[in-house]
């Protein structure tokens, strides 16, 4: 744990079905580097090349870690395989939580593989039990259940006021990948 | 502009009092760093060290400058040289805007300037005006007009639903700052 690390740490949250969840996850973890602080980003429902994975490839206070295979499944496509991808995710995770190496671990869109039936929520609570004290943890994604909203200390939800894609505009290299 | 560019850039906003609205814009920057895409950020009521400040100093792809000189003001504590500040930062990002060197430019906080009586929605809508087709523009803070949302392409809204401030928890240094 960096000397210059969280007195105490959080766990936040970034729902709803605005833009700005994973973007605003990253951007944390920019600004903590800032700070000398390390962060861990496990991608749960990303195994393509996304930006961010390139951008942070051999960063000194930023390591990223995708655990799925496929860019984008729904939720009738999940199969026995992505449910267990996302519990070794889940457990690569934890092991950087308890590693004491970092001061922020984000578990991206890890709300979407609750919904999803691919990790319970009572297998991110137990995450979320095993939280050291100067910990921060941030969890992304559409649909955070309630469960999670409860036990969380900071809430955000991205409201889209105005979406292109309602103008018919498609996810775009280097703003929405 | 690098030829891994956009094929159109939009105008997005992020507002609402919720967390993650600077964060997503700097999450957006560093994303499209891992596509080779170019992003200037001026960050209008922000003249401390801030983290994203250290975090990219001699980044590859992204330039950040600040234009005020006070971490933290008030609406009522506006004075001319505020004032001539965030004109001058509106120039200097006007400057970046045309250079054709950047793919995405982000006016940080310059919602709150607007508020503030620093600019005038007249001043952000000329920028806008200027906005080469391919250049993505972002605007970040507080209280945005409906003149900026009406001309937006995406709007987000953080909403609090949830916050630690109301636990007292202050600003931290890595998170907020």
């Amino acid at each position: 744990m960096n000397k210059r690390g969280l007195s105490k740490g959080y766990v936040q949250v970034y729902t709803g079905d605005g833009k700005g969840k994973t973007t605003a996850a990253l951007g944390l973890a920019l600004r903590a580097s800032g700070h000398g602080m390390h962060t861990y980003v496990g991608q749960f429902m990303k195994g393509q090349s996304y930006g961010e994975l390139k951008a942070l490839r051999d960063h000194p206070y930023i390591t990223i870690e995708q655990y799925g295979d496929v860019n984008c499944i729904r939720r009738e496509e999940v199969t026995p395989r992505h449910i267990a991808q996302a519990h070794h995710g889940l457990e690569q995770a934890r092991a950087a939580l308890l590693a004491g190496a970092y001061d922020i671990i984000v578990l991206d869109e890890v709300n979407v593989t609750i919904w999803f039936g691919m990790l319970s929520v009572k297998d991110v609570l137990a995450f979320l039990e095993e939280k050291p004290e100067r910990v921060e943890v941030v969890l992304t994604g559409r649909r955070a259940p309630q469960e999670l909203i409860k036990r969380a200390d900071l809430v955000t939800e991205m409201l889209p006021v105005k979406h292109y894609y309602e103008q018919g505009v498609l996810a775009r290299e280097g703003i929405e990948q």
